[in-house]
């Protein structure tokens, strides 16, 4: 109701954005966590805990957005996260490959990283800096407010040289598991 | 050409995000200096100097879009700035209006701010933020490099409890003034 328009004879607004500008401000995050920090480790550490704020929040626009289904699986859930979040807040469409024989690991290949497209190559003091956390902390976020916990890293990184930047998600409990706990 | 996509068997990519990984993550960074700077007046620096760098490259791109023709008057600059510059990178489309008589003094009248969108109000501690210090800096980075030197403010909040948000935005020079100079 707040975000009622009332700018005269324009088409409604549409709640899509440019991507520059978010990319050049998530540059501005990360330096000015660089600058609060000397070890890599705490501004990954910092920028996963601030991408999980943001996962907990966004994944109600998420639901509330067209039809989202249940995930009957975790391989469903996956895929949701790469075909329709991803998409949807990122503009681009990982592919997703099951990574273990349990059928809990999946990963997120990103053959390009908008995050990245004002990055050159991180700096050779920041070697262990993953640029890009924040987006393994909103993915976990996210997950948890539907009740699946899950780990979310990187696993391979073309800013560090790699050849595609790749996002591990372990989910850790079966859904089962937890319903039933009750019983035994 | 880094950009290239290699995503087999899909549309070519669009560059829009959704809007709300971007308010999140702004408030994110907003949150960060906050916890970096006690006093408010740092913050809105730390975030008009962060919006300058940002403005400074944002520019090329802004340049490099579509049937972006010369301004011909401060006048044209400003419809400029909040019918194609807010409109691409913020999807809002601000009311522009003079407000001196040597025309060199515009106001950007935002009827809604889509970067307070999850901001509820500002904390008593933290009356005196503009939370959305970043866009002036922005905007003053982005005219710099056009060679138009400007002083942009917020004159009204709506955070602040007033019934708009109000950029206001001062050229400081006329261009003719600099052109001729090595004449006089």
């Amino acid at each position: 109701m707040s975000n009622m328009s009332r700018s005269p004879g324009r088409k409604p607004e549409n709640h899509k954005i440019s991507r520059e500008l978010f990319v050049l401000t998530y540059g501005a995050l990360v330096a000015q966590l660089c600058k609060d920090y000397e070890n890599d480790e705490d501004v990954n550490t910092c920028l996963d805990r601030m991408g999980y704020g943001i996962g907990v929040r966004l994944i109600d626009d998420f639901l509330a957005r067209s039809a989202v289904k249940k995930c009957r699986s975790y391989s469903e859930t996956a895929d949701m996260i790469a075909q329709v979040a991803f998409k949807t807040y990122l503009g681009i469409t990982p592919s997703v490959s099951c990574s273990s024989a349990a059928g809990n690991e999946f990963s997120l290949i990103l053959d390009k990283n908008p995050l990245v497209d004002f990055v050159e190559e991180l700096p050779a003091e920041r070697a262990s800096l993953c640029y890009c956390n924040l987006l393994c902390g909103v993915i976990r976020g996210a997950l948890e407010m539907v009740h699946l916990e899950a780990e979310v890293t990187f696993l391979q990184d073309r800013l560090k040289g790699d050849a595609v930047t790749e996002i591990g998600i372990t989910f850790l409990r079966k859904p089962e598991g937890r319903k039933h706990k009750r019983n035994k």
